[in-house]
């Protein structure tokens, strides 16, 4: 493990955006975009950088690009806060090799998922780890992937291998699944090093409130400065103004991520958001594509309804 | 698309098994065992072989242990019979490289499922085929995974993809709803040059009694002229023969597929058999692993009680 | 358990529509339309009569409505078939109660679906058909119900129940999973009297080519006729008459029954087509309800172009 | 509907114990129990009782019971706290059956489940609501049914609802799913007077810490104060006491209700649990059925460590 891991915080706190990718092309990356995304979060005051995770499309993006991606954002954050790198492939090989080169870049830890092509039992999860994470060069987050049914980890194998295994330090949950969460703070209350990060952005508040330590929200792409609000007063207990920074984040939900017919909808009503201000292309990889225009018009209609700017939210 | 696509029957017939991948390790093939299992499986008269499918493990292994094995077994082969080259891949750039490597090797044909990491309508697999398929340097077959729910190629998505596709052949269906695949017989019955190929082996029969094509199935890794004996009796609605045969096939479900707790006992089973056969490695790669001693003495057991021998099999 | 069981034949064979129930309104019979129905199914030489079940709207009606129904329809059928009584209700004791009906109105089996409302592993199964199968007055098959996921009874619960309860006389099966009924199949090689039955339709012939007794097909309420001859050109083997049959069960399948959105448009199709031939109301009790005049007029010319009469299926 | 209907407080709010129903066998009632019972919860101060849900086994239990249930729950209970009652049928007869004789009885508010039998979309659900309310003599809560997947009222269905019928007064939801929740919110905001109520019970204290109006908390035939006092500590954003309490019910769900295999086991260990203190009969109606001598001494043993008595919960 390299010699500055303690660097990280424990637990790590705070939001924590998974970025998207800014893509030119299939296997191109949108570089001028990648730079301007990445200040924009950053001057939101976030707390560290996701990439390659599920809002990254990382399943979709060439190995090559991926690596391209690793450097380019370790270079851009020049460790202003911490970048944690997605490690999802459904290979050993491969997810090893790419955790090697997240650890040569710079970055500070790993997010790992569950194998997800394969079905598995909690035995063999639990194996998978012991397998893989003495081999990672970096300390890493295990991943509760979007879209059930997938595997996710029980609880009482998070425990398990929590005690058994330095190198895991938190984990992050994006099964949407509030119960599961509830179990595991019970289990994992003697451990206050490790760090319970949500996915979904609507339970971001509450899962701060009741302990959790921060949230991976895919929104915080286009406004980072208002989960980061919505964190601080969720640490502070403020509800009033929690309640308030709650409902934007509902509004968004209710609006930007709600064009479109499929699930993925969510990704591309962002991405497409990030390009109508100016920040980043909307291109995404197969098997997704941006919008075409008449869903652009009403992306752009909610950024216009909402008071959307390049520098925060400015609600009526 | 290279010179000899005629050489590929039109429609595809016959039994074509989904090898399994012998290995060493987890990044390493069984070389030696790779060579007596695709002599063990030719030598029962099968009309291709398929690799690189979820049988053989292919989202578990790394690029480079997939190319090596598409050159070795093309090599192997050495035209006996048709290669089919499984491109399982989340990433679009990545399953083309494949492809591209599969047709460089010799390989006959592709097997292309729909993109499984992302939820996907039938608007958007039927864009990702635009995309895709006249970009393939072979034919394709679409590949409806096993381990419902993942995203099936709607009936009527076959029919528009095959009416504008030249490059689309067939379709292998691992989904076990037969229900499904009635209806997509209907449906392409004025396409008697399209291949319509059943994944599960119980099934096999009753497939090719109505009129599909044949089947990739599992079980002709170990014991290969049982099958392509049950497509042959079913061809020619010789029914005790098919009664008779179907039976054996069954018996393999309900002792050497079942052993171990995991919906992964078929893969693990399977190997453990050809192991004790001395054909080739019980390796698996992560997120599965092999039978311990344990169930390997059941395995054991069921090959002696089932009178399995490597030249075939001898029910008393 | 009365005297006349032997009367049932042992195992059960053939065609047995799971009858519609007529409806003039939620809670009162179409008393001649469901005159005119049993005459018209029992005209196409049908084995047996199977109400209350799915197809019948057993779970939506009234108890009052339902012990009508099964006097009306023993008296009406007259001993010609043997008449099958659903026993569908999450409570025990109104489940006894109208098997006890069902007992007294002079029908001769009974059909019990697991229980659906409360999840139940196997052994809460078998419990439960030990506590209520030696108090049942007529003799009963057990009912995989449709719609996945629900209770199903796996097959080593159906070999275990069988050899433990005389009562259990056969099996139908409407899951849709063809490798389900097979492991079925296998293990009750060895009793012969045993009824496996198939539910869906489009399966009908493959379950007979390999074995089963015959099918409980919702269409035989419209063509009676077509699903008796497919039965018995399975029964010869007569693969050609099969194909020619079999194809035209699926013509309603991509017809009739697929008018409208939802999952219930079968039975929204099958009751349409029968009121537009003048057999019986397509009413149907709550939350459905019937097509309306667009939907209606779709269903008529179905009825036109596949040459539908009230006498059977004539196509061009 | 009623002349008092004002009586019941608009949005209700607070705790309403959903009561199992105490059993001395399938079809009688544990008499004494249930006066116990009654008098144990309603001296826990809560704001409600709920008869006939899921935790009630109402699906499981005959007509003439729950008749019965009702009379004597209402006598008991005396107007001292408003009586919900589910009306749980797959029947639409039968449903509006048990609302008149609840109506007769003096309850105060009924509980309607979508239909859960057949697959049903959003506008047969609408319509569906639209002929059974205006026929209903109490005000409903609309309630969705734990053990997804099964039909829920979609957040703009809710909201339809709620404005067209000025008898829907609220909304159980027992999905677990808190992003549903969290929208369903959102768009019922500029309704304060519409209830929304929370199933399970790991999630109350969030539900009202963001505005949610309670709970049907199953603990709360426990342990009734526990769940009052948590209400009272999240109405009051005591964020100290609240996860004190959080805690202690998180405890209940990690013992008592984890005893046994199967997915029924919070409901065989509440009444085991209750057995144990001599409050009522562990009796369950079939399919379920009681703990036996092992279960019960571990959920003795955790009575015992929790350090639960009739007066309350008193941990170390």
């Amino acid at each position: 493990m390299k010699s500055d891991v303690g660097s990280l915080a424990r637990p790590l706190r705070g939001i924590i955006p998974p970025m998207v990718t800014p893509l030119a092309d299939r296997d191109a990356l949108d570089v001028a975009g990648l730079e301007r995304l990445v200040e924009h979060i950053l001057a939101g005051g976030v707390h560290g950088l996701f990439i390659l995770g599920t809002m990254g499309e990382a399943p979709s993006l060439s190995h090559r690009l991926r690596h391209e991606l690793v450097d380019r954002v370790c270079a851009l954050a020049n460790r202003r806060v911490p970048v944690l790198v997605g490690i999802i492939d459904t290979s050993f090989v491969e997810a090893l090799g790419l955790a090697h080169k997240a650890a040569d870049a710079g970055a500070d830890a790993l997010v790992l998922p569950a194998p997800h092509y394969y079905p598995a039992g909690q035995p063999e999860l639990l194996e998978f780890l012991r397998h893989l994470v003495p081999q990672l060069p970096l300390p890493a987050f295990l991943y509760n992937l979007p879209n059930h049914p997938r595997p996710m980890f029980d609880p009482e194998t998070v425990q398990i291998a929590a005690a058994e295994m330095p190198g895991i330090v938190g984990l992050k949950d994006s099964s949407a699944n509030m119960t599961y969460f509830r179990h595991l703070q019970f289990l994992m209350a003697d451990r206050p090093d490790f760090a319970l990060l949500m996915g979904p952005e609507m339970l971001l508040a509450e899962t701060v409130l009741l302990g959790g330590h921060g949230g991976i929200c895919g929104g915080a792409n286009l406004l980072p400065r208002l989960y980061v609000d919505l964190y601080a007063a969720a640490c502070a207990a403020d509800m009033p103004r929690v309640q308030t920074l709650h409902r934007k984040v509902t509004e968004l939900a209710r609006t930007i991520y709600r064009v479109g017919r499929f699930e993925s909808s969510f990704l591309k009503g962002l991405k497409c958001a990030l390009s109508c201000l100016g920040i980043c292309s909307d291109f995404l990889a197969e098997p997704l594509h941006r919008f075409r225009g008449p869903e652009r018009d009403i992306v752009q209609r909610h950024i216009t309804d909402l008071g959307i700017t390049t520098n925060g939210f400015v609600s009526p």
